[in-house]
């Protein structure tokens, strides 16, 4: 018989979606297994889709991404960061997601290997050993002072065979987000040791551990530094369905980058850009609440959980994620199924999450607070009888 | 300096779009180049798609695909070749690129090999060659009668690394349609190799050379048969800038095309696919009209070059391409430029399409019927002159 390729053989089932196809019918549902708000996308994002649909703009486009949206991302970055970034950097992509995948096999071929810190968003892993990429684990401490990463660690785990250095901050799951000095750090290693970043600071305005943003390789590295930013709509702009994100680094690389989109998906319509175009240019209040629902969600989660000793975590500096152990829980893949099964709330199991995730649960607080406080008492009733 | 893979290092830039770019702003455009019609998607498409958006329909959905759509493709491929279909064999993808590239992934490795007879359209070889597959062409014959697969020659290009026959009938750009004998030689010759078979079967209704659909695996493989079908629904429903496409296949490899899709874009959008729904179960007429405006489109293309002694081709019996070289040129990609810039039509050179398409030129006609007029006046013109 014709035989699957080895990759494809081996790819895990997302160790979330098998929670959330276990759940999808339960009467008394309060999923906060993914990354999501319980937000539909906003209307004023939705007319520009349906308006770009009544002039027929259904055609082929930009494999780059339409120019607006470029130079809106752009813009959005110098807003955010305070530096220059110009259009030319930026590719649009179907998915932050995409953008990773794109990412890795911008730098990496079968039989290389890709550093990871962990515990990890589990996708970034399954995607490059899919290519044939080993991605190599650097797990991270946890202290009383929050998750940390530690440098001499990160660079023993290069061998001869990195290509790149994937660092995601603020981290999904963990909350973890690097110093300003851990980034310098990192760059100096990657610079040195001639390997890609491959940036994930999707959730850098995500930010409660200091004032404004999230610290950002933006803010210190010159616009030909071996970094590759991958970014997605889903987060700031309650996007998730939506399907867009982008790529950016030198602009050298534009051809490139359009050529893996064309041989991927051959771009993203035209139409889901006009909404994206919207989000980035009229939606500043839009998201500057969503912050700000994030950040009162945490508060109540951390309250909630504050009488319970069972529950151990470090509080997240950043991201929308609590992530915490349960005293006397190992298996966190049936703790969850079995939560879930009993009190009707959906959470990820750390096992999803790679080395060191194995003992967490993952809880997304970007959520209407009433859902939030209705689990975070399910959840302490059920452990107490547990 | 970080360096590139390999293979995205030398991922070609498209031969199509190097053409595009170039004519894009031209004053007289009559742009030729794509497999695109010049109608935008109907209005009961996209209204869909529309009322979806005002329902709420942004969130993360299911990575195989709407139940619904997958159901309906089941239903359009029961409907069209009077076999039964199930939608547990249908996965949604964001393109007929994205379920190409998918298939390669779930059944070749790096330095594995694919064979794929030529002239081809270009994206399936660079997707391949952008995992480290490679692709072994078995150039095709063009005779009196048409464009003719040599079985043996096929045979002969298998090796031990070869994992799929790549098979794309209707062919873009020849015109070329297996018979079903072919494909039966085809399917043999994979159950004894123990290949796969990536069957592009998305122009089989666009076909002028004999009674109903071009012959199709679908006609009679089992089940289980090692066919991986890629579609799109860009050709029959005039919806190429959507990016929604499937891969179907045995049943029993829905969770590896739902891993496939989790780690390259993570579905596609609800609202998109409702779109889709629309277009697969209250389109039957528009298709029939489109079909119809191929056929008048392709008569009246022949007629306008049947006086053209330099102008040779043969006709072709599917898919809505016009693959023809011109006496006295043999670099297509300049006469494509030379062309666009002196006469305004824009036409796709054969460069962009392997070995054995060098020498020709590829024409659209799924488009307006005047423009179609009006762009053969002007390339015999501009062939009386040269």
């Amino acid at each position: 018989m014709s035989s699957l390729s080895v990759e494809a053989g081996r790819a895990p089932e997302s160790g979330i979606i098998e929670v959330v196809n276990a759940g999808r019918d339960h009467p008394d549902l309060i999923p906060l297994w993914a990354g999501e708000s319980d937000q539909p996308t906003p209307a004023f994002i939705c007319e520009a889709t349906k308006t770009s649909l009544d002039t027929g703009e259904t055609f082929y486009t930009y494999q780059r991404g339409l120019p607006e949206l470029r130079e809106a991302i752009a813009a959005h970055y110098r807003r955010t960061y305070g530096v220059p970034f110009e259009a030319a950097q930026v590719c649009v992509t179907g998915s932050g997601m995409q953008a990773i995948q794109l990412a890795i096999q911008a730098v990496a071929s079968s039989g290389d290997e890709i550093v990871i810190p962990t515990p990890a968003w589990p996708n970034m892993a399954a995607a490059a050993e899919l290519r044939g990429v080993k991605t190599v684990a650097v797990p991270m401490d946890i202290a009383e002072s929050g998750w940390q990463l530690d440098m001499a660690k990160l660079e023993d785990a290069i061998t001869d065979k990195t290509r790149a250095i994937f660092l995601n901050s603020p981290c999904n799951p963990t909350g973890w987000v690097a110093s300003l000095d851990d980034l310098k750090a990192v760059l100096e290693m990657a610079r040195r040791r001639k390997l890609w970043i491959i940036a994930d600071e999707i959730y850098g305005l995500f930010h409660f551990g200091g004032d404004g943003v999230a610290p950002s390789f933006l803010q210190f590295c010159d616009p030909d530094d071996p970094v590759l930013f991958v970014n997605t709509m889903s987060k700031n702009w309650v996007m998730t369905g939506w399907r867009l994100g982008w790529i950016a680094g030198p602009a050298r690389l534009g051809q490139v980058f359009e050529n893996l989109v064309q041989y991927s998906t051959s771009g993203v319509p035209a139409f889901t850009q006009r909404g994206a175009i919207a989000a980035l240019t009229e939606g500043e209040d839009f998201l500057s609440e969503q912050v700000e629902l994030a950040r009162k969600g945490r508060a109540l989660l951390l309250d909630g959980f504050a009488g319970n000793n069972r529950v151990q975590y470090a509080a997240p500096d950043g991201a929308f994620y609590f992530f915490f152990a349960v005293e006397g829980v190992t298996d966190t893949r049936q703790f969850a199924l079995d939560l879930l099964k009993e009190t009707g709330v959906g959470l990820a199991p750390g096992t999803a999450f790679g080395t060191g995730g194995e003992g967490f649960l993952r809880l997304c607080f970007a959520r209407r607070h009433d859902h939030l406080e209705e689990a975070v008492g399910r959840i302490n009733q059920f452990l107490q009888r547990g």
